[in-house]
C-alpha cells in the first residue's frame, strides 16, 4: 500500500548516479519501508549517446533540458552542478508546483532565497525546497538548521565542511605526501575531476554561506567570506603542528558580531581535544552554539557520492518541510 | 504580526518551571523571531498554595486536572511526571485536538505507540505528538529519528544518555569521591532528589526504550533492557581505567540482531579516543549507524532544565511534526 512518487533526475555524475543506483538497488525496501515507491520518470543528462556504468532505463535518459522539465513528475532532483542551467530547472520545477531537491551548493548560494521565495508563493501548488544533500553529505545539519530556525538565538556555527581537504590533511598526518595524499583522495571518489574548488577553500565557503543564511537569515549571495584554503605548503605545516602535538584543520566559521555576520574559512591550528581535531578522512563535523542549548555538535560522512545520495533520498521522503526559510 | 499559541503547562519543577521562566524571559524575542507569540493559559501544579520561585501569574495556577483540562489551548506541555495523571492529561488533550509536547520518559515508554496512535486518528483536528525534551536534552535526537525513520535502515544506536551519572563519573576523574560528585551534581541541578532511577540506570533505559522505538518501530513497553547502573565502587573503577588510559562511561546502546532488538544500559570500559568517551558533565551524545550514512554522531547538553526547556520551545515553535510514528 505504497503511494509512487515520480521523481525526475538532473544529472547522472557522481551525486545523480549514486542517487540511481540507491533507487535501483534499494527501491523495494525503501517502498517498504517507508510506504513511498520512488519511480523514475526522466534522467537528465549533458549527453544522451555516453555509455554510463549507472543503472538506468536508456529510454529514460534526455539531453533535451525542455523534454526533460516538461516530463510528469512529483519532484525533481537536481544534481547536474553550475549555475544557469540547474537554476532554469529549478525555477521551472517550482513553478510547476514541484517538490525541488537539490545538491547544488554553488546554485543555492546565488539563488537560494529566491528559489525559496518562489516555492513559498507556489507552496499551494505543492511546490518545496529541500537540499539536505548541499551541505554535510550524510550529517543532517540543513534539516537542524531548519527547523531550529524558528527558536532562539543562534550565535555562531563552525566546522569542517569540505571532505577532500580533511581527507588530504589527515592522510599527510598518517605520513602520506601531498600528492599520495591527493590521488588517494581521487580514487576515493572524495576529490573532483578538478579539485580546485576545494582545495582554495571555495567549496567550504559556500557551504559556510548557505549555514548563515539558514542560522541568521543572511543572503549567502551577499554574504563576504574571508577564503583561505590549503596552501602549498600543506605538508609542512601538518607535520609542524603534529609536533607541537596539535591538528590543522581547514575550519569554516560565521558567526554573529555588532554589524552583521562573519565568515571564514581557513586552515587553523587546533588543539588535539577540540572536536574539529578528531574528524578524520571525508568526515564532516559542524558546531551549533545558541544562549539556550549550548554547543550542539553533529559529525559523520561528508564527502561522497552514497553519503550525498542518501541525504537526497531522506529530502524525497519526508513529508514537505515544514519550516518555512529565510526569504 | 504573530500569531498566538495558547499554551497549558502541566508541572511547574525544574522542566515546567524552566520553560515559564524561559516564556517570561525571552517572550518577545522568540515572537519576533518565530512569528509565534506564546501565550500561557493555565498552569497545573500539585499544590497551588506552595510559594514558587518561577515568575507565573498566581491566577493562572491550579490543582485542579479537570480544570486545568478544560482550559481553552491549542497546545499542552506535560511536564509533570509519573504516569497516571501524565497519560490522563496527555489523552485528554490529544482527545481534544490539541498539539502534546512531553518530555515525560516514563510516560512515552509505557504509552509512547498508543499516545501516537490517537494523535495520528485525531490529526484532522490538529493533535500532534512531540517529544524531543524526553531524550537528550538540548540535542536534537528525537527529531533526527523521527526525520530519518522513513529513510534506510538504521543498524544501531549508542550513546551516554544520563547527565547525571556522566557529571558523577567526570568528576570522579577530576579527582572527586563520589559522594562529592553527587552533592556537586545535586547543587548543580542535574540529579534529581531522589537521584535512584538515575544512578541504577533506569532512566538511560527508558531514554533507549524510546529511541529504539523510534530507530526500529519496537514497542518501547515491551522492550526488555538489560541494565546495570553505577556500582557502588564507581570510584575505583574510574580510577582504574584511568590508570589504564582508558574511560568509563554509562553507555545505552540498542541494535537490530536477528530476532529483534537487542538493548542494554551499563558502564563500559571505553578507549579515550572513543566518541562517547570524550563527553563531559552533564553532555549527552548519540550514534545512529545506517548503511547508508555510516555513522552520525550528535552531542550536546544534556541534563538540566534549561537544555529541556528549550527542547519544549522547540516542539512548540515548529510546526505539526510531519512524519508519523511508528504506531
Amino acid at each position: 500500500m505504497s503511494h509512487v512518487l515520480r521523481v525526475a533526475v538532473a544529472g547522472c555524475g557522481t551525486v545523480g548516479g549514486a542517487l540511481l543506483d540507491l533507487l535501483a538497488r534499494h527501491g523495494p525496501e525503501i517502498a517498504r519501508r517507508s510506504g513511498t515507491s520512488i519511480e523514475v520518470t526522466r534522467v537528465l543528462v549533458r549527453d544522451a549517446h555516453r555509455p554510463r556504468s549507472v543503472s538506468v532505463d536508456r529510454a529514460l535518459v534526455t539531453d533535451d533540458v525542455h523534454e526533460f522539465i516538461s516530463t510528469p513528475a512529483d519532484a525533481v532532483v537536481e544534481a547536474i552542478g553550475g549555475v544557469t542551467d540547474a537554476a532554469h530547472i529549478a525555477r521551472a520545477a517550482l513553478g510547476r508546483g514541484r517538490r525541488l531537491v537539490t545538491a547544488n551548493k554553488a546554485l543555492l548560494r546565488e539563488a537560494g532565497p529566491a528559489l525559496a521565495s518562489l516555492a513559498s508563493a507556489q507552496r499551494h501548488t505543492g511546490a518545496t525546497l529541500d537540499f539536505e544533500a548541499a551541505v554535510g553529505g550524510g550529517v543532517p545539519i540543513v534539516r537542524l538548521l531548519r527547523e531550529s530556525l524558528a527558536g532562539h538565538g543562534l550565535q555562531s556555527v563552525r566546522g569542517v565542511l569540505n571532505g577532500t581537504t580533511n581527507y588530504i590533511i589527515t592522510r599527510i598526518e598518517q605520513g602520506a605526501t601531498y600528492d599520495q595524499a591527493l590521488t588517494s583522495a581521487r580514487s576515493a571518489g572524495f576529490a573532483e575531476a578538478d579539485p580546485s574548488r576545494d582545495l582554495r577553500g571555495h567549496d567550504a565557503a559556500d557551504k559556510i554561506a548557505l549555514l548563515a543564511w539558514l542560522a541568521f537569515g543572511t543572503d549567502p549571495a551577499s554574504l563576504s567570506v574571508r577564503v583561505r584554503g590549503l596552501p602549498v605548503y600543506i605538508e609542512h605545516d601538518v607535520r609542524d603542528a603534529m609536533r607541537q602535538c596539535k591538528v590543522i584543520r581547514l575550519v569554516a566559521m560565521a558567526t554573529r558580531v555588532a554589524d552583521g555576520v562573519y565568515a571564514s574559512v581557513a586552515p587553523k591550528l587546533l588543539a588535539p581535544d577540540d572536536p574539529l581535531a578528531q574528524v578524520r578522512d571525508e568526515e564532516n563535523i559542524i558546531q551549533l552554539e545558541s544562549e539556550s542549548s549550548g554547543v550542539v555538535t553533529v559529525s559523520g560522512r561528508g564527502a561522497g557520492g552514497p553519503a550525498t545520495a542518501s541525504a537526497l533520498l531522506a529530502d524525497l521522503l519526508r513529508a514537505a518541510s515544514p519550516v518555512p526559510l529565510f526569504r
